[in-house]
Order: structure tokens, then C-alpha cells, then sequence
């Protein structure tokens, strides 16, 4: 008994990674798919790489078209998920990966988003202590940004465990497709190939408010994060550098075993072993997360790198995870941890 | 009941791409991996991206290690193979994914490769005619070159229809991963980032007798290479641009119709849509073809362009489609046309 | 006495590139910089790399502005050199950077660009046959695009010497400024990066009459050319491989003498050392020209590989070379030969 | 009267940059260029962009053939440039672009390096405080490390203004010719390209006791550093993510107030106008240094990014600027602060 599945918002990348995620997952079929500006496109127009999916046809993202599947994924701009999701009923599974429905606290979305706020649905990121749980039989998902995604499982650890002080510093480098697939001056190829740049510094960032919610409840105190984006000349990828300061007693032994621990039995996540570093070309196009982290004594500060794709486990394949438990499938179900490499 | 196949040479990029696409083909167990100077180094270190396979040791290419599986992948230098497949016995299906078996003119390996010809073994293009016939139930497999495949693809039904001169003029891009591993000065990415190159100008390719032969077969008569291969800033991927003289009477109508027919129930080689041009980055990491076609009237030639992912299609993905003819699996078990994109 | 020079187009590739190279003429001074929809800007913002301008602000390209200087060069969309030009007088070098002036068949200007034609103006490439005597003291230049560049350069010496027959193939790779600063989806750092794909494929690209139009002249009899575009994973630069057949007598010996005599006495040209071939690496931001040539005795064909900075001696650095010519300075005034690498 | 100067060890990255500069110096005239293992070798072979030297010949790196100079640029690897330096005769003046006489600390130069201490020279980086009178008429020079140039002018003013609490943490991204020109497997750039990856995390790199040294100078008090170097997908270029704890009372207008001061009569370092954030392209091949800094209120830190080209102002361009200093000559002397973009 297959399960259908409709994307909204298919032409961008996001859209396309989900799609290329859901083509070889046993257990979906793929339904309705729309856009809006490219309504009326093939797909092999839109999204080349796509080849089973070739002559498929973008249709409106209207109720009618998404009505009758039992997942609706919604990769659409912020601030649009919510007028979609309530004309879809309670029973569908709706899986938001925009950012409409990560926040807890109104006033921060508001702060950093300028709109009302939609609304808060549990937060798909099994990784997280309770995360799990959360997502089991849910019929709304929240899909959490992916520089968040990248920072949480990189810092949550060290938080459990108490090993640091609630004042993280955060620089990740991202590959330009977070960035989306709208054309803008400053993304161009000839911009961006030979050039790392920071943008959103000094707390500006988005994401940030979303890093914060999920430390602190990791502390169970409240965090704060210095986090500064780069971008860095790659289609995709984050490699996020988080650091905190040690707290009294922690040697290199405590910061291991507590990794090791958090880790140990999950699917995604893979703590290196000791001398090897993370880098994002080993998580190409895989839902892997890889880990490292570093006791630096001289400096007091205990140093935690994380990599992923930033469209698969940091997007699309975080919400394909979350949907399995929402449905409860096997949790790994159609998602990989192999990446294509060089 | 599984088919256990063996990787010899698993620490390089063929045999890293190879594993890849064994580690999701339902058919095939994965028995053992041998290196030479990384034998004793787990595969984590070597390959990374190979998360399932990460604590796998790398044993000496030996035939006690070798023996005992189904299929035998040689991913090592030119002119080793066939000491390795001496010892395999004639029952295991030996594919070789290096060059010595793939010219049937021992003249042409000598003068190409300065040593004495090891033979000829079924060809592992199952695209050209009569490409299929030739493999099924063979027990040894010459697999292609990467830019062979790529040419080959593109310009046999100019041929095989009679519509071009038989003298083919080839530019094709190549990634860096089509170099190989070893580390060679101009191979940093310092160097390669930034910059297209050529080499072997002027006929000195050693793929340059493989398309002849290639495309003679399908001429039927001798057809002439001007081959010139560069070096292009990115991991992966061939582009080839081919062409050669419109024959008289030859019109868009006719090209078009003889690349449609040619193509038309090819699992792996897609004929785009007018208009639409092949892209490297739409077949990375798949084993799918891209293909188009263009009559320039007044220069009177025929243009091929064709877009494969050089360790995919090229190497790995050749390799495994032939070995699913040879062993009788359907052809396209375990591989894939879609690519990882952006 | 310095010359005063203005740059109309001042906030695009071709704009950027002429002011980084009018900063360090000893002869010239900048006077006004325009542009249309970023009049009013700081060049700090559109571009950060001319430190020593940064802090100078765009006016709107009217005759006003561009009064009083004795130079301008236009860096404008094709179509619209024309009208400025004709406001400037007779007696102020006019530089046109654009294709509005390169061809001299009217049709030809018709059929590729769909508009009525403007006219023609001395062309600016003196290294061709008679190139240099007419720039000398002339009033208006028309720059070469960057394609005919690298390929008139490439192939001329062989059709000057007769040494090959009137019918060339070229496929050139060129790096991603060649298409300009306007935000289009398909040149996003995101599509670029990692791919090599082609574009105006089987005779439709504008570049096609205007090297048609050199090396007819080159050769004295009409020369056909089938010429393929692909756009590069890198910022800049222009591989160009150029092949033709070679006429009965023909030699490796005689093709080199042919290209040794052509460029001896060039000062931006340089025919490489037999065995070294060009790399766009090596021109990066020079106003170099790479050139190799070999004979393929197996395919009968004379085989042609320049590298340019589709840039600097593409656009830039050639109207800055006619500029000279045209104004009586020493031809290589403030323009180098070494490039940035790696 | 030109200042005749030898460089030895020309064939690498450090060595071409420094010739590249040279070239286009007025008062220097480029006397002898030795290597090792590249002895014998044509210039144009190892160094193709550098036209102008293509037929200069290496020869190898002894006293005679560095005798007669008046300057002596050393780009060995580390540990070689006492032993070249002492027979250079004190009047000669020495700048060596290694690390080996960077460290005042011998305890510090033999925990990171492992080797006896050479000495302590002048330190090349005239923008701190008391940078430039150490470096008037000096015999030796210690050229600063390409990190360590980036992360101290980032910083400095912040120390010697007394705003952050003396703990950094700093997260930098290098291009790869930061790693030199030997060939290493993980510096191919089938590796390389699409990849972000770490190295030398915890406090290993050999950079981090110089910031250490260059910070604590400025804040006349002990600073730690957490300092984790990133390898980016580009050839060239650092970008310098640099953070401390502000200090009570500190604001963005007294924050940018101190950055102002710091750097308004620098001729290399330009503070960016607020809204505008420091990138690697628009330093490419510049001496320049793009700072920007931001007070982040909600995590109650100083956070400042500066970007250079780790070839040029992190190495071969600081050399010449120190050079400059010590012969008397203007500072920015054949020095440019124009990049080349995209």
C-alpha cells in the first residue's frame, strides 16, 4: 500500500532534491506536482537530472490538485505554507519545509520574519532528546532549516552533557544552494566561484533564533549564539565550525564519551574516528551527518564541526526522515547515508 | 541468492564509484575489497563518502583473497589485469574496468600503450549494435573508456545510418576524477579550479583507437578520429562535442529521425527534446546519457553532443550494467538515470 | 598630456574589466563612469575589487557626461552603440566594446541579430593581416568578441599560409562572465558549478559571421565554420580548439614554421614550446594569447588550441590594445603579459 | 639605481606571486631565481602566466648564486632559511617568507615546529602598532603568516582599543595554493572542488601561536585563541571569521569608531561602509584587505571579518610592502589595491 505523495513547490531545489529522495523510496508514489510561476512546465525542463520524471507536468498549487494524497510536502517560499496547509485537512500529513512552523516563540518570529506568526508543528529532528516522540503519528511537520540542522546536532551533545557555557560561536560555510534558485546578481557563477563571503553577521541570520530554541532546550537554559554564514563556492554543502567554552573539570575523555554516547545508536550521525574531519564532499547527495569534535585546552573551548548536504539531510532528507516517522515507517526508510564522491 | 562480487583496486575512484552502485544493487553481496599500498587501511579513511562500508579493511590483491565470489571487478592500472584474471578461473565473470582488453588490434594496443596486446573480451557498450548479443552469459568484460562511451554513444547512429563522412572531429571535457587519485602537481585543485586545458593533442589519446574502432563497426567502413581531450574545473562529468560532414542529402529531418530510432528503447540514453542541450551536472552520479543533435546547414555537419558522469555511465555504471547482461539480471538492475542535482 | 577616457556601461564585466586596466595606464585618465539603472550608485557597491574608484558614483549615459573626454568606450547591450556614438563627434576616439560595428555584411548583422545594421568600424585585432594599419589614427574601433578573438588568433596563420582546407571546426569553452552580469537562472553559481554544457549549438551563435568573416579574409576564399560554445565551470577565460583539414604537403614542420613566422614578432601572442600546451589558468587577467598547434597525421588535420581572458584580451584588454594603436602610443602601454595564478 | 633582488625557491606558489609582483615593481630588477628539485628547469614550464620569465632558467639555491644581490627573498620550506641566511652577509637584505624566524618564543616555535629555534626577525606587518618603525631600515624580515595577517588586522584594533575580552575565537577559510604546490592526495582537486573541509582543529595549526603573539601585543595582556583553518573550493584567497566577547559599555558606534581610527590612514586596509561585508574575490591578486565589523548585542560580541589573498597580502605582497619599508622606498610601491573580478 503505497504512499502518495504531492510536492508543492517542485521546480526549485529543494522541490528537486525531494523528488530525487522520493523516486527511490519504496513505500511513496509520486502524486501532484506543482508549482506556480512554472505552472504548466515539464519537469524535464525544470529539473534535467530528473530523467523518470522527464515528462511529468507542473500543475497550480491549488487545493484541488493536492487534494487526495496522504503526504503533502510544501517547499514553498516563507510565509506561504500556511494558507496551503489549512485547506488540506487533519488527516493528511503535511510536512513544511519552510520555515513557517519552526518557532515556538511568536515574538521571535515576528522579529526576525516581520509577519504574524503561523503557528508551531513539532520539529523534525528525530536526533534531538524527545525528538523522536515528537514526530511519531504526527500529521503536521516542521522541517528545520538546514544551517540549524547542522549546528543542533553538532552542539546538543556538549549541552546534555553540561560541558559547556550557554554562549556558542557558530561560523558555517554553505553551499550556494541554500541560497535557492531565484536568479540574483549576487549568485551568480561568476560571483561566487573563487569567492567566500559572510552575509547576516552580527545575529541577522534567520536561523539563528532556531539554533537557540533547540540549545536551550538541550541546556535547559537559555543559549546564545553568535552564528555568522559564509558562502562558499560549492553547490552544496554546510560545514558548520561551533564552539563553547569548557566548563570546570572536562577533559578530552568526557567530550568523547558524551558524543559517542549521543550517537551511538543513530542512523544519520556518525562520529569520525579520532584524526579524521568532516568534510561536505563525503556527505554529497547522502542523509549522513558527519562529526568531530575537539578538546582544545590552550584555548578552554570545546570545538565541534558538523557536515551535511544541505538540500538532503539539511532539507529533503530530513523531511523524508520525519515523514517515516510520522508514518511509522523504518525510520532510514529510501534514505541513504552513501554519498557520491569525488 | 545473492552475487558476490569482488572490488580489486577498491581505494581508487572507479572502484569507490563501483562500491557505490554495488551498495544499493539488490542482487549483489560485497566480498572483498583489495588495495595494494593502502591494503590494511579501513575503507573510512579512503573513501568516506562509503558510510556502510567505512570499517571494511583492504586486503592485498592476492587470489586466495579474490576467490570464492561470483563476479570479480579489476579497477587496477592499465597492463595488470590479466595477470590478475589468469587466476580467477573461467567459471567467475571477470569485468575489467582498465584498458587491456578492450582493442582487438594488437597493433594499435602497442603503438597506444607500449606493451604487448593481453587479448580482446566482449565489449561492455551493450548500446551499440549488437552490443547486448555480445555480453549476455559472457564470462569476461572489457568495460569501455570514459570518453569512448561518451563519443561512441554520440556519433554510432550518424554511422550506423550512413548520414556523415567517415572523418569524426571530437572535443570533449572531462572532470578531474577521469586522472585518477594519484597525486600529480598539475592535478591540485590549485592548479585545475580556474582553468580548462588540453592533452594528448593530435591523436596521442589512448582512447583515440577505441572510438575507431567503435565507430568503423558501426560505419562499416574506416572512419578517421580528431580527438582532442581538456581538462575541465569540476570532480566529474564528460561533455563531448562531436561532428563530422552531413552526407548529401542529409537534413535535420533525417538526423533527427536516426537518433530517435537509435534511442528509442535505450533504458539509459535519453535523445532530449529539441532545444534543450545536454549538461554534465543533469547526469551526475547517474548512469543516464544525455543526448542532442543539431544539422548545421551551412557548415554542412552533423553535431553530436553527448553528457555522461565520467565514474558513473563511464566506468562503475558500465561496469555494472554489463555485468547484469552477462549474469542475465535485467539490464538496468541497481542503476540509476537520476542525478544529483544542483 | 593624459588621455582622458570615459567608460559608458561601467557597472558590468566588460565596464569592470577596462576600469581595472585604465587604473594602471600610464597615459590615461578616468574621467566620467556611467551606467542606466545603476546611475547614482557607488562603484564600491557594483565593484568592490577597483578599490582606488570605490568611492566614485555612477552618472547616467547621456551626451552631457560623455562630453569633453578624448576617448570613449562603450561597454553597452548590443544595438544601442550606435545612438551614443553619433552624439559624440568626429574627433573623440569612440571604443566599442560591443557587436554593434564588428561585421560588415549587412545581412549577415540581420540575420544574427535581427536589427537593422548600424555599420562598420576598424576592427580592433591588429594582430591580423593588416590589423594594425587600420587602427592607426582611426576615430572609431569596433572591439572583436571574445570567441573570434581566441579562434581568428587560433586559426589565421594556418588559412594565411594555406595550409588547410576552408572548412573549420571549433568547440571553445568559456568561463561564466562571458554571459554577462544579468541574473539568469542557468548561470546561478548553483547550475554552473560542476557542469560543462553547450549552448547555440549547430551555427547559432552571433560570434559565427564574424569569424567567418576574419578567416575568409585570412584565407582569401570563403571558409565555412562550424562552431559549438559551452559554458565552463570557472569565472573567466576562453579555450578555443580549432581544426581543420590539412591541404596535401602539409607538415608538422611546415604547420610550425607557418606559426612560429605569424607570432615572432607579437608582443601578446605566444606559440608555446612544442610539448606545452595553453591553459586559461596562465592568461588569467593578462592580455596574453597562449597558442599551440599540432598535426594529426592519422586524421589528416592541423589541430589549433588557444587560451585567452575572454576578458582582459577578449574584450578589455583588445580595446585597450586598439586604443593605443589608434591614439599613436606604443602598442603594449598598460597592458601586461602575466597573468594570476594559480 | 634598481634594487636587484634574488628569490629563492621560484618555482612554488609564494615563489611565483612574489616574481608576478616583482615584475611590475619600478625600482626592482629580478636577478637570480633558484630551486631544488627544480633546478635546470625553464621558468615558462613551472610558471606559464608569467610570460615575461618564460625563458629564465632555475638554478640551484647556493651562496653563489645568491651573491650580488640586494635583496634575497627566501620561499623555502621551513627549517631551510637560517642556514641560507647566514651566508647572505648582513648587508644584504633578507626577507624570508617562512615561518622561521616569525615566533619571539623559542618554547612556542619548538612545540609547534619540533625543531631548534632560529632566531626572532623584524615582523613584516607594518599595520600594527609599531609595525612600521620595527621594519625602517631592517636587514631581516619575517614575512607573517597568511592566517596570522588576516586574523591580526582583523582583530588588533579591538585589543588595542580594549573592547573584547582577551579569549578569540576565530574560524578562517583558505584557498588551496595556502597548502603549496606539492602534490598531495587530498589536495587534488578531484577532493578539493565542492568540498569544505577542516584541518589542524583544537589549536594544532602552526599559525595560532603567532596570533597569539601578534593579539597579546596589542592588547597588552595574554590572549587565547581558538583558531580552526577551513579548505575552501577556490585557488586563492582567506576569509577570517574573528570573534571576542565585548567588554562592558562597548557599542557598535564605539566598535566602529575604533575600526576607523585603526585603519584611516592605512594604504592596504579599507574598513568597508557599514552594510557591506568583506569577499575573497574582490581582493584576488590585490594587496588590499577588506575589513568589516559588527556588534552583535544579543550574544554580546565583537565580531569582524576580513578577507585578503592569502598569496599576495598574506605572503608574496607583504613581503614587497615590507621590503619597501626597509629599503625606504614608499610603502606601497608596485603594489596594488585593484582586484581581479569576477
Amino acid at each position: 500500500m503505497a504512499v502518495r505523495a504531492a510536492v508543492a513547490g517542485a521546480s526549485g531545489y529543494a522541490g528537486g532534491e525531494l523528488l530525487r529522495l522520493l523516486l527511490v523510496h519504496p513505500e511513496v508514489e509520486i502524486g501532484a506536482l506543482t508549482g506556480n510561476a512554472n505552472a504548466g512546465q515539464r519537469l524535464g525542463a525544470l529539473q534535467p537530472h530528473l530523467f523518470p520524471l522527464a515528462d511529468r507536468v507542473l500543475e497550480p498549487t491549488t487545493p484541488e490538485v493536492l487534494a487526495g494524497h496522504d503526504v503533502v510536502f510544501l517547499a514553498l517560499p516563507h510565509g506561504q505554507s500556511a494558507a496551503v496547509a489549512e485547506q488540506l485537512g487533519p488527516d493528511v500529513l503535511v510536512v513544511d519545509m519552510g520555515a513557517d512552523f519552526r518557532l515556538k516563540d511568536a515574538a521571535d518570529w515576528e522579529k526576525f520574519y516581520g509577519s504574524p506568526h503561523a503557528g508551531t508543528w513539532p520539529y523534525g529532528l528525530p536526533e534531538l532528546p524527545g525528538g523522536r516522540a515528537a514526530l511519531e503519528g504526527a500529521k503536521r511537520v516542521a522541517v528545520p532549516g538546514c544551517y540549524p540542522t547542522a549546528v543542533s546536532l553538532a552542539l546538543f551533545p556538549a549541552y546534555a552533557a553540561d560541558l559547556v557555557e550557554p554562549d556558542a560561536v557558530i561560523v558555517a560555510a554553505s553551499g550556494t544552494s541554500g541560497a535557492g534558485k531565484a536568479a540574483k546578481p549576487h549568485l551568480l557563477g561568476s560571483e561566487v566561484m573563487g569567492s567566500m563571503s559572510p552575509y547576516g553577521v552580527g545575529g541577522g541570520h534567520r536561523h539563528t533564533p532556531e539554533m537557540i530554541q533547540n540549545l536551550s532546550a538541550a541546556a535547559g537554559t537559555p543559549v546564545t549564539v553568535s552564528f555568522t554564514p559564509t558562502l562558499a563556492p560549492m553547490p552544496r554543502g554546510i560545514l558548520a565550525t561551533c564552539s563553547a567554552k569548557a566548563k570546570a573539570g572536562v577533559t578530552a575523555e568526557t567530550v568523547r564519551a558524551a558524543y559517542e554516547k549521543a550517537f551511538a545508536d543513530e542512523p544519520f550521525v556518525r562520529l569520525l574516528p579520532e584524526g579524521q574531519w568532516p568534510a561536505t564532499a563525503a556527505v554529497y547527495g547522502s542523509n549522513a551527518v558527519q562529526v568531530q569534535v575537539a578538546y582544545d585546552e590552550a584555548a578552554g573551548r570545546v570545538v565541534v564541526i558538523s557536515a551535511i548536504d544541505n538540500l538532503a539531510k539539511g532539507t529533503a532528507g530530513g523531511a523524508v526522515q520525519s515523514m517515516n516517522i510520522a508514518l511509522g515507517l523504518p525510520e532510514d526508510t529510501g534514505l541513504s547515508t552513501i554519498g557520491v564522491a569525488p
